[in-house]
């Protein structure tokens, strides 16, 4: 058994790996922070949590909900960092100095380039040192560096969805570098914290686009796409021009990615299905399937499904990419690369499938 | 005072014509239909309008909660049709042959060219000389024919919010052919009926796009922006290519259409807003708008709300359009519709605001 | 007309006045205030008001969306005063000083005992002079007091649904003491102001019961209660012995009130059905019906649907009550007492019914 | 490993039959029916089960997403039953002729009087020989006879959550036979077949009361009243007089009932807590809990959260008892069934912890 902590385990991020680490066979988690709550158990914090009450006399819990939380983490093999950004690099420069591994929920080192994180985020990086270091956590793309990283960089919820969409055609170079991504996100995922454009009657019986100038994922799908045409050895890629529209949904978990593309050469929807089955064979949480996929049948799981389509009228390609913004965009996925990064099968506790309805 | 009735009026969009008509001033509703509910009150069928009881004891309502539903319409001056298509085409023969003014609902008269209403309804147009004679109701385009016509056809809900954003770039000339509009609808424009889709635990808290390989409002707005390129005096005007992806949000009410254009010349945002305010200017129900509009903002009134934004990133033009699918996009520009039809003001009976919260 | 200021406008029920005053032919809205959006426009505050820009070309409308916010409010002949408990007590002893008539949306003149006020809101009453020649606004119970009154304590949202279901069998004497109000509302009757409880993710796809010791809409009803069965020249009332449990819903607008009581003699259903019907014959608006109500059949009107139903195997009376508690249960209620107190008709400028679906 | 069927696995309960038991590491599903669908794959009829296709290359699951669906089930070592009523015993008659244990989710073998079973379905029981056999399957209550049966009657998910709160005191003997039973339930409960009131736009925003006249979860909460009344020794216990009166609110999964009693003596809070707290020492699945509970805290989890309170303004005993009507309320409790029946520990599969937010 390997020791975690969750730092800020208040957030919705944490209380979603609390939730899915209960039952994972190989980590335990010893150490739970929270500065506002500090001192107290985790079932105060969470009281769903006194159900784990009982489990541990019939059978091993990795959590227990007597756990009191802290203002800094304990020592463990493992933190899952949930801070927002810049605190975050903040607790992570000590974390791994003690040679700890981190997945670190934020973003503060997703993106390698220290002049687009300061253009974006308005403010000198953190921690530029420890940045080299970092590894992207997308599995499906970085599996072996994550393997060797000692600090992952969890990607954006929006961010996974649009990438996973984005690669295979990206890799194969049979589309013009125009991308529009009309993404749709339930509200959880802007957290934890208290808004009017959260608030229920606000939120409720509502659609809208937001950041609609230039939202933060935007540069984490540029950095990737431009990443994975250079991979792919093509000679001078041009810049991706990517318009990324985000709208905020009424309901609490889910984000469908709709990506609209410009195919070079005039395919039919069952050859671009054919690429993308191919280029995700074999991945455990990736899913292409034949038809519109619907968030729902992601809800509570680390799946993602894809869809790639071809409108016949237009010959434009569309890929539908839907997942939890929760566990693949967030928690799940960190779970993922943790696996990964302490050497474990990477669908370890990972296996469930969505609730429905 | 004129006297209307409703065919069909036991579907979503008869219980909003009834919900506004029972405060228009100069229209009375003498007489409704429903073929399965015939013989019932109206208070029988909507409860709600018990609440109508005691308004005629103190001022006037143009709506009787005691009228009794016929399986045929009583003569009247004017008649919204509310059936599907095909059976709305073969009410309203009958209608006009008695002199009735008609505005239909249905789709039966929205495609002027034969060919494409059977390419996308699957059978042959039910009264193709009538058709002839119908004309395009959306007053914010054809208002002087309207006030001529006996037959209006009543735009498709998606057709509106599309169309309104469109027509100012299509009628300067100042974008490319290609068009994608990604349009996100509550579910209370799939009308009444029952289907898994829209049983209450499959559509809450899921998001999917639907009728991908084609929706049939496609050909409805590839029409009107081809017609106002024509009438704009463009010669040679390219053929439009339109991808049109209609998502299914956990809400009863709204549409937001996000449109996205390419522009033919670099301009700023304040240009192309300029363009839109003059377009509409003194329009009634059409609200140009600096920011990202909000669905609820229209929630219940015959408003449509219209952010034109260009992505400075790469210039791309994102017009942002919104408004209630069972109002603007039906059942309140019905009446908008009736008003012209009749020598109304254009706003009678309509000046409502949104509900909000 | 009578000029009428809305006292922080910002709140829920002033944005429910705005959108239904808009539409009143004998109030126009000439004040509006708003501390922290002191200086800006209503359509800057409320974006849907853009809507009336135009109407005014066409009708008159009586509120316009260039208004600007005030931190106090001009001179009118009526204000709504939509402040906190205290905060509104002190502005109304300035506008009822200054000759202005006031319906007062807070808490803080409608309990007629000084003792009680203090119990519940914990703290000395700001005005208790002033509370002497209040009047508690439910016009179905004191219809002639409102007219003659300056002030008139508009009901709490949950008091207005509960004591509608309690007065008739009150009045009459019926029932004994033991009374249990399970009630539901939506999430907008808890305000705008920002709450872990009425966080999105938190509130939706949940229900909870809350102040479960004791919610002050509670001495609200019991004073109402007791001071029917007092004016029904009953003689040694026993005091009622209420247990008021409020629940949160997942949906924005709506109470429905449950009431559990017990019969002192064995009655049918229908009698008791038309005990009712005769107890508010002629209310413009309470409707008595034959089946459970649904809050949706209130949704944006000022109806108030009333069910009484004897439970056969038990022989106990359940009334089911429901009332949108933005409308009937605060600012279409503070409507009709305005009407009143300005000796209007009652029904003036709120005959909508409800928006379905 | 055991081999088990579900039998109609296209309803909910089948579904989460499924979700479940994909994890369950003793049970293996091997045969699925559902009469419509025979022929297809389990990831056709439910495409979210694609997402299990690649699990068993790493791990062993219980449910093949290529299963094929058959019209009868082929012979397990257990059964679930997930049809309506009546068609259930038609197919248990079999079932149990062939030597399979059967958990039946149906109410065929819930009410052990055939004369209520006649009264309260309208038709003769279909197979009152096997009625004798079967046992009621709460574990609460029943675990040892469980143990030993062959056919096991699934609670009704209003009655579990009933029956749940009411045992401690009718045990115990230390209320009066009068009961308010205010049930609240998401929409599921009503199951997958399509009615108006389970359409989308009808229920969403929408809350109601339904089956005013009887439900038909009301016997089942009488005769277990009943009989734990008669097994603490009561002598001459009086029939309860329950009043049972559930409400559908807008949302997918949860129930809450709001249970109100008359305490014989006057009792505080802590002592009615620790009485709870003692009936329910060591269940598995009942949490005391000492706060207002909130459905979410069940959310796809098989926990009840019950909290026991005393209203002191009245001397009432008020118990809110909450869970998952698809989990405890059905198919995680049928699992619980399960488990006992073949003998494994009772929450083998089920430690799952709520979906939040």
């Amino acid at each position: 058994m390997k020791t975690v902590s969750i730092v800020n385990v208040t957030s919705y991020t944490g209380a979603e790996l609390l939730r899915m680490l209960a039952r994972h066979p190989e980590f335990v988690v010893t150490s739970v922070t929270g500065r506002s709550s500090a001192g107290k158990r985790l079932d105060q914090v969470f009281p769903q949590l006194a159900a784990l009450a009982q489990i541990e006399m019939g059978q091993v819990s990795s959590v227990n909900p007597a756990l009191v939380l802290t203002e800094e983490p304990a020592q463990t093999d493992l933190a899952f960092v949930c801070l927002p950004h810049t605190a975050a690099a903040e607790s992570i420069v000590t974390l791994v100095g003690r040679g700890t591994k981190v997945v670190d929920l934020s973003a503060d080192f997703r993106l390698r380039d220290v002049q687009q994180y300061e253009l974006w985020y308005k403010h000198p990086h953190p921690a530029p040192a420890l940045l080299e270091t970092a590894v992207y956590g997308l599995c499906e793309r970085y599996r072996d560096e994550i393997g060797q990283a000692r600090l992952v960089a969890n990607p954006g919820c929006y961010a996974t969805s649009a990438i996973l969409a984005l690669l295979p055609v990206f890799a194969a170079g049979i589309v013009e570098p125009d991308v529009i991504i009309d993404a749709k996100s339930g509200v959880s995922g802007a957290g934890r914290s208290l808004t009017l454009t959260t608030h229920y009657a606000e939120a409720n019986e509502d659609v809208s686009a937001y950041s609609i100038t230039g939202h933060r994922h935007l540069p984490e799908i540029m950095q990737e796409v431009v990443r994975v045409a250079q991979a792919g050895g093509q000679t001078a890629v041009p810049e991706p021009r990517i318009t990324f529209m985000p709208h905020l949904m009424p309901m609490t978990r889910g984000i469908l990615a709709t990506c609209y593309l410009s195919l070079k050469d005039r395919l039919k929807t069952a050859d671009v299905q054919a690429l993308y089955a191919q280029y995700y064979a074999g991945e455990p949480f990736v899913r292409v399937i034949d038809q519109s996929p619907h968030t729902k049948w992601t809800y509570g799981s680390n799946f993602c499904f894809i869809y790639p389509f071809v409108d016949e009228r237009t010959g434009r390609l569309v890929v539908f990419s839907c997942l939890d913004n929760l566990v693949k965009g967030a928690s799940g996925q960190a779970i993922q690369n943790a696996n990964r990064l302490c050497g474990l099968a990477e669908m370890t506790g990972l296996a469930m499938i969505a609730l429905y309805p």
